[in-house]
């Protein structure tokens, strides 16, 4: 089992395009998801295929397996209608001290929504934290990709 | 994906053990389960795992990807008690015709159940059925091993 350690926030403005170093296209579904768990397959840039388990209730770590696939299967997965689909452009954002923010442009259903993400090697990392951050949202289950796959965009940031 | 085809039964009487030629000790839990989709971790006699996605809603056969995981993996996922474990034995006993019936022997919180499926290779497959078979519950939701983990053993077998 991995741990995954992540921040996330809100993007304040698009200062961070004028940084971004590189960018992957993602199509992802939940199986399923529960406060204590889900079981994702995202699919890169139409090529390759990982299936995700995430545990834990924590909003800063989880616990989280991952599993290459193939992307048939994926495919076949994802054409089943089992989870709804989210559907963003991942940018990375190279940060001072060797750090990166991934910066999540989604498309489809939640077209508009702009996300970021550090991801920690541990719990008290403190990573340098740019202005083109907005409101921290670390633990917040409406931002879940999980959540947004099923009750799309919070109201209060649309 | 595979195409999951079998026939499930009740089993009759302890006929079956005499022509019973291996049998393997199964450990699974499921991450999730809904009547469309479940997730299940497996483990075969303490010493492989496989993670095995089903969809579909039809009685008699489901769509099926399996993936072999780490023994690590699966012990971990077992440990944050995530899917209610399931705990039998399967007892491989031939048929004539070179089919072949699983008799699963359930333990733990499931002591007592005994059940039988026979895997097809098509929907039109005729296997013989030995007299050892019970009453056929293929596609009764109540023998899903999803819900017997869930809802324990149907009380009109009890």
């Amino acid at each position: 089992m991995g741990l995954e350690i992540e921040r996330k926030f809100l993007v304040a403005h698009a200062g961070w395009r004028a940084q971004a170093v590189g960018a992957v296209r993602l199509e992802q579904f939940y199986l399923f998801s529960r406060e204590d768990a889900s079981v994702r397959v995202r699919i890169r840039d139409g090529r390759a295929a990982r299936l995700t388990i995430k545990t834990g209730r924590d909003g800063l770590s989880r616990g989280e397996f991952e599993y290459d696939i193939p992307l048939q299967d994926a495919v076949e997965l994802r054409e089943s209608r089992v989870g709804k689909l989210v559907e963003k452009t991942r940018h990375i954002v190279p940060l001072e001290g060797g750090w990166q923010a991934e910066v999540d442009v989604f498309t489809g259903t939640l077209d508009g929504l702009v996300m970021a993400e550090i991801e920690l090697k541990t719990m008290d990392d403190a990573p340098p934290l740019p202005d083109f951050l907005g409101r921290e949202v670390t633990g917040d289950p409406r931002y879940f990709n999980a959540q947004l796959a099923v009750e799309g965009r919070p109201p209060a940031e649309a």
